[in-house]
């Protein structure tokens, strides 16, 4: 395969690998965690704090990855969250590039709390171009190709295209939404008064006292950046955000989100900037690897509202109601 | 069969029964998630407020499932959310009584996010004595019976023993807890205030500038009561707080998730009450009915400190953090 040139069928080709890569990623993860179940607690590491945790299996399974990839695309860079070295951005070059988070959701993971991934990305000219989500607890495969759509599979029945939903609803406000947010891994002072605060005005009704409340159908944090990408791309989360995750957790969903009809765009900085210059939805090198994300769902045109403008709007609100903070 | 004295083959045909019926709600409760994906905004009524949405589905499932009961049992008791006049506490007799929510996670149910299920539990002498929750999404089963034990059953699968881990493991303390909590729908000024100031102390690191920070190994809000009771009683979760939902909603977690081992109390002052009174873990009528409610999991001897014990100061870690607020 020429790397000069990726076509859609080259695309497919290799979706069709790391698919069934993701597959047996899974096996591992899953004997893993019963590992973890059954021993006591002295399998468990600590890196930067309790939070922050990483497991063997971690390791293992991105060994396994980067093995099979490197033998069966030699010339493919790759980039993976335990072969990385954290504290900078990784750097992107033109060559298709896999991004590969071996395990989303390493809290999850430890605790056996049914909400953990293998999310497998490729990146090529800069921008993600595929992407493959396997949560093996639920037996879930989430699997896109830009310019291709993507799909979920749930256990042995069809493959049903993203969204769910052939009509995506409206959204008139964030007060119609279900909204994923999570408490991260930065624990710091600023960081946690910044999203309890923020956290509180979304759920809060401005009706009893609650000032700037947005008064959101709910809150939900699952814990792993990957299938909230995912969730958000099936239609189950209307908006999702984070602060501090790495190219590896949300490279595959960006592909699974977009190709379904979502939006995806970074900062604040990077949302304005790219409202106002027309390049709204252009997920580029600099939001990738910016570690701040949001993105929402497919929203149906409504009283003449483009779905585009209807996915501005909403972000809009939402960044209009919360404050950005540092990623540490 | 005589309702003056359930036995515990009389209790094993109602869960055969009573499961049966779960997946057939289940197979309604489906229909109706395609039902509102597919329609417009129109079928969601509003009850309270935009967050406490009920919709047609959730009148049609108790319906079916309420004279289901009454065919079957026609001597016993029923109650149900919908067909129960909010406002006051549930009067409960000796009796067997069926409580039953037909859609937990009705905020899930209308959005798609699949942590959606129908609690079934069975009230006898004013305790909780026999569960089942199902998850038609994930199509997960619940079971428990008092003295019994209780069970998971994913897809086709054996029934596996709660909790998953055969040997539940120690928990030092909040900082390696992975806890539950919800925003729910009580959504004013004072609550919210508390509630989020509440989660960020859970979650703060106290070494980073957080004043009573637990530094959790994370916060997850799943939004739906008896899956939170269902993820405890699995070791999924650690712990499981909740303020002002009502006792369908916990009645059937209560029974699977203290047949795998978890403790279950009501406010801080029920827990002050038993812990002081040598009646901790007794889920009387005032605590099932009080509206406020913490579950444990199962947790492992050690150092000599028993089960019990490791659970009581888990509790009292959790509950000296987190402020009690009046349901509303």
């Amino acid at each position: 395969m020429a790397t000069s040139n990726l076509t859609a069928s080259d695309l497919q080709e290799i979706l069709k690998f790391i698919t069934a890569l993701a597959r047996t990623a899974g096996k591992l993860i899953l004997e893993g965690s019963q590992a973890i179940q059954s021993a006591s607690d002295s399998g468990v590491n600590e890196k930067k704090n309790s939070v922050d945790l990483v497991t063997e299996y971690d390791v293992r399974v991105e060994e396994l990855v980067k093995k099979e990839i490197k033998e069966k695309y030699p010339d493919f860079e790759f980039i993976g969250e335990e072969s990385y070295a954290a504290g900078s951005r990784p750097p992107l070059t033109d060559e298709p590039t896999f991004c590969v988070d071996p395990i989303d959701g390493t809290t999850n993971f430890i605790h056996g709390f049914p909400f953990v991934c293998i999310s497998l990305g490729l990146i090529y000219k800069r921008r993600p171009v595929l992407g493959v989500i396997y949560n093996p607890f639920l037996d879930h495969l989430y699997t896109g190709i830009k310019g291709q759509g993507s799909h979920l599979t749930r256990g042995s029945a069809a493959p049903l295209k993203l969204p769910l939903s052939s009509s995506p609803k409206p959204l008139p406000s964030l007060s119609q939404a279900l909204l994923a947010v999570e408490w991260g891994s930065d624990r710091c002072e600023r960081t946690i008064t910044s999203k309890s605060s923020a956290f509180g005005r979304l759920a809060g009704n401005p009706a009893q006292g609650v000032t700037g409340g947005k008064m959101a159908h709910s809150l939900r944090s699952v814990g792993s950046a990957a299938l909230n990408f995912a969730l958000v791309a099936q239609g189950g989360l209307d908006l999702y955000w984070e602060i501090g995750c790495w190219p590896w957790d949300v490279c595959a969903g960006i592909v699974i989100a977009e190709e379904a009809g979502s939006l995806v765009t970074g900062s604040h900085t990077d949302f304005a900037a790219s409202a106002s210059s027309g390049t709204f939805g252009d997920v580029t090198e600099e939001i990738l690897t910016g570690r701040k994300y949001v993105v929402v769902r497919a929203i149906g045109p409504n009283h003449g509202e483009t779905a585009s403008d209807a996915q501005k709007r909403i972000i809009k609100e939402f960044y209009d109601s919360v404050e950005d903070v540092p990623t540490n």
